[in-house]
Formats: structure tokens, C-alpha cells, sequence
């Protein structure tokens, strides 16, 4: 029997899962802290392999999802701003001189879409646009049937493009970008700022509600938690045009834990959408819908990255 | 013998040139103007392919590139701002019911990226941006080894971008795209309403300098001018690297008219781009040049295409 072992590794955990050469349900998998005492996550991330490692199954390869800046051709995580220590690591190498097969690497939105491309909401889609509206915005794209990386893996960062001259400060460094005004950090901010004002809201004064609580509040009609969300889903929608004026892909697939709000960030996206195309064909085919796969986006990437290394050898 | 016929339609004129199995010069070529009395776009393009026929080699197919909307897989121009009547045409079917042979079609913008990456100052990238930016701006992308067409043949429409919200009037009707801040247009554009200001210039008052005169005051010192070319590189750097982090692309090849105004519009378009970059990584290795097809990008792109059909067949 073949196995295959797929790694996504973030700043909070690192999770394995051993998949099977048919379907999607892993053999086993594991999660556990990305940091502990006396441990580097390199050394964690071995461990966990070797602990989940099939005795009675061949393993093909293994694929890691990780974050941040990575050059997947070398297999080389340049730099990963939520993990210690991981700049210019090369990080197939080290996997792949300790466990003797082959590695590859990915950006972990990327993969996100070629999960939700081989196994989740993409499936039977060629051009894909998978936007991933959390804490920041990433994505990652499918164009004619392939997944784009760009020539040093970098492709997708959909999160920093500029929506906004001179607009906040991005996570960046440079100001006005998408994740500056529309991601659930941007609504956090724009929460608190008003609050702060005095402007009329079911929060008391002085609060910092939550992108996720501010989603509840304006389920219950909350007027300024609306609003933020309105305001996100207007830039939203702005740079979806864009994207689709640069890529014209047949689906959009939303995720992150900002979609989980549903209609409260989905609707203001398509009235904006709607007002920025510059042509209606751009929407007459295009299907608009949130990731299926959730949080197993990532392993379940890496594992449809493997299958294709596979179809290509 | 082999002979494949490559048609360029524009507004202005419509080319034809037949090309053998090697090499790119063509055996035969002509160019006529698309618009005559008495006779439709359509029946010039016919009447020119039926004069260029060769009469010593079979014809292997026939591409068409052309402007505006079209629908490569349905063969159908879905409107041609600039072709009177091209409006939802089925250009593939008709030449093809004259003519007996496979017919091609494509977007102009994005078979002159095609034509660079084969023939011109592309070969041998992977992922290639090309931008024109004459009278309007458009652009063809290359990713990972593969035209990037987008589900309905619209991709590439990198003029329609958001550049300043707010701004000028675009030629689509929206306002503030790349188009209505840094083409041609609205570089003549500023100056008109500058020199109307009664800014300090060379040229005289109340006179509309084109694009093209506009670059040549800037070389002779002209500071309006000067400026003019500084606020569309402005915008055109801040784009490319949106573009950059959309596609991570290793090669940008810049074509039309304005570009062939060298160091006036590069340096301040790479000057801006450094600034708008959200990692040194995504210059590093970007190589940023000139079209070294011109004009004949479309004719070379259309047999690319045909070359390219032929290797999938």
C-alpha cells in the first residue's frame, strides 16, 4: 500500500495527516503546538512525522503547507513572519535528508486552493480564485486548468494590493491594502475607532469587539456593525473586479473564518462586485461560493500537490 | 508544404501574413484599411486572406487576433468597441465555413504576449507580464508555461484596474482605472488641462499636445511634461506591483506607443514599483524590458497560436 504525508505548519499548530492512495480520508493524523520549550518547530515537525510514519505502507512523498514568503522550486521558506527562526530555511532539504523521500513545499493559501481545486468546491473548474478573508487575506489561483505560483512561488498574495491610497497601514508595512480595510483585523480596528467616537452601537463604550462578534452583532441589526462589514465587503468587492478584469476565473471560492458571516460580508461583496465590473459578461458565468473543505484546505492541498507530482513523474 | 495564415484586425486596419512551418518571416503579408464603402470588416478580412492564399502550400488553419471582448473558445467577438457591427460575431464560424480550414481566434493583447513569449524578447520565461500601453492599456500574462486566458477568453484587461479611486473617466465608463491615469490618452489628457491652468510649459496656450509630443518636451527638459510622464509612471509602478504580488511574474515586457518613450516612462514606473513592493524578493530575479516584436506582436502571437494548437493536436 502507498501513503502519502501531508504537513500544514502555522503559527499555533503543526498538522500531519497520512493519506491513502485513494480518497481523502486520512490513515491517521495529529496536531499539535508549533511552539514548546527546548524544541525548534523543524524538530517538532520530524517528531510528529516519524510518530505518524505507516509501518505497514510505502510513503510516496511528503508536502508541506507553510506561510509566508516560500520559493517552492527550491523548496525553501524565505520567510515565515509567524514562526521563529524561519528565514531562508531550507526546509525540504532538511525533511527530505532526514526521511529519504521526496518533499515538496507549498505556499499554504495556494495549496488551500488546489485543495478546494481537487477535493472541495473547486472540483470540474479550471479558472479558480480562492480568497481567504481571516485574521489577513491570502489566495491563491487556478488558470486554464493549473495552479499558479509564479516564478518563485510568490503568486497569490491577494491580500496586498491597494485598495486605498493613503489608507491604513497594512501588515506590510505599506498602506491601503486590501487586508488594511477588509480583513477581520481591518473590521476589528474600524470597530474600535467608531466605538471610540461615540458612534451609536449595542458595544459598550470603550470595547474592542472581535471581527467574529461583530458579525453577530450585526446579524442582530447592530447599525455600525453593518456598516464595517458593508465598508469590508465594499473594498472586497472593488478587488474581486480587479481580479477578475486580470484573471476572469468561472468560480470564487471564500474562505477564512470572515466568510463564515455569510450574507453579512457576501452580499456587500456582490453589490460591489456588480458596480465595479466593467462588463456583465464578466459575471455571467461566475459562480460565487464559500471553501468546503474549511480548515483540512491546507493538508488536503498538500496531498492533491503529492498526486500531481505523481501524474507528472 | 505547410502555410499558416495569421490575420491582426484593429480598428484601423486589418493584416494578413502567411507564414511557413519554420522561422518567422512570412511568405507573403499585406495590410488594408478596415473600414471601405460598400463592404463589411468581415468581407475585406475575406477578400484579403482570399488574395493571400498560397496556391503551393496547404493552409494548416488560420488565427485571428482582434480587439475588444471576444470568446476564444466559442470563437465569438462579443463586442469590438472600435469595429462598427462586431457585436456577439461569430468570426471562427464564418471564416471557417469560407475557408474549410480550423480557425482561431484570440484577443489581441493577449496573442501579442503570446507572440513575444514565442518569437520576441519572452523566450525561454515561464511567467511573462505583458503590458501595452499606447492610446489605451492591455496586456497578456503567461503563467507557468501557459496563456492565461481566463474561463471566457476576458483576462488580461489590465488597463481596468483601480488605480485612483475617485479619478478620471475611463474609456469602459468607470472611473479611476489604470487606463483613464496612465495611457496615452490621459498623459495628453493632463497636459490639456495643465497647459489650460496656465502651468509653465513649452508648449503654447490653449494647445493639446499628443502623448508623443508630450515625450519629446520631457527629453528636451519640458517640466509639465516631465510631469506628465512622472504621474502616469507613478501609476503604472504602483499597478505593476499589484501585479507582482498577483503573479510573481520574472519577466514584464512593456509595448505601444507611450513605452517606445524609453527612460521618460521606465524610470519613473521602476522607481514607483520599488516603492510599492511588498518585498525585495519579487525584484529580485524580475527582469524588466521592451516589445522587440512592435507592431507584428499580433501577427507573430496569431501563428504561435496556431504553432501551439498544432504541438496539443
Amino acid at each position: 500500500m502507498k501513503a502519502f504525508i501531508a504537513v500544514d505548519i502555522g503559527g499555533t499548530q503543526i498538522r500531519v495527516a497520512v493519506f491513502p492512495e485513494q480518497g481523502t480520508t486520512p490513515i491517521q493524523q495529529q496536531r499539535i503546538r508549533t511552539v514548546a520549550e527546548g524544541q525548534t518547530a523543524v524538530e517538532r515537525m520530524i517528531g510528529l512525522i516519524e510518530e505518524l510514519w505507516p509501518t505497514d505502507a510505502e510513503v510516496v512523498s511528503i508536502a508541506i503547507a507553510a506561510p509566508g514568503f516560500l520559493d517552492p522550486k527550491a523548496g525553501v521558506v524565505v520567510t515565515a513572519p509567524n514562526i521563529a527562526g524561519w528565514v531562508n530555511l531550507p526546509i525540504a532539504e532538511i525533511i527530505r535528508s532526514h526521511f529519504h523521500v521526496p518533499v515538496y513545499l507549498g505556499n499554504d493559501a495556494n495549496l488551500a486552493a488546489m485543495g478546494e481545486w481537487h477535493f472541495g468546491a473547486g472540483r470540474g473548474y479550471s479558472d479558480i480564485l480562492y480568497i481567504t478573508v481571516s485574521t489577513g487575506i491570502g489566495g491563491g489561483l487556478i488558470a486554464g486548468g493549473h495552479l499558479v505560483e509564479g516564478a518563485h512561488g510568490m503568486a497569490g498574495e491577494l491580500g496586498h494590493v491597494m485598495a486605498e491610497p493613503g489608507g491604513p497601514l497594512c501588515g506590510c508595512g505599506k498602506r491601503g491594502h486590501l487586508e488594511a480595510v477588509a480583513s477581520g483585523t481591518a473590521i476589528a480596528r474600524y470597530m474600535a475607532e467608531k466605538i471610540a467616537m461615540g458612534l451609536p452601537t449595542v458595544f459598550a463604550p470603550g470595547s474592542t469587539p472581535t471581527a467574529k462578534e461583530t458579525a453577530m452583532a450585526a446579524n442582530q441589526g447592530d447599525s455600525l456593525s453593518i456598516e464595517a462589514f458593508n465598508r469590508a465587503g465594499f473594498y472586497l468587492g472593488r478587488a474581486v473586479a480587479d481580479f477578475l478584469h486580470i484573471l476572469n476565473p468561472e468560480l470564487i471560492i471564500f474562505g477564512g473564518g470572515v466568510s463564515l458571516s455569510g450574507d453579512t460580508i457576501l452580499l456587500p461583496i456582490r453589490k460591489s462586485l456588480e458596480e465595479h465590473v466593467i462588463s456583465p459578461e464578466y459575471l455571467k458565468n461566475l459562480t460565487i461560493t464559500r471553501t468546503v473543505l474549511g480548515d483540512d484546505s491546507g493538508l488536503l492541498g498538500a496531498f492533491a500537490l503529492m498526486l500531481s507530482k505523481l501524474e507528472q513523474a
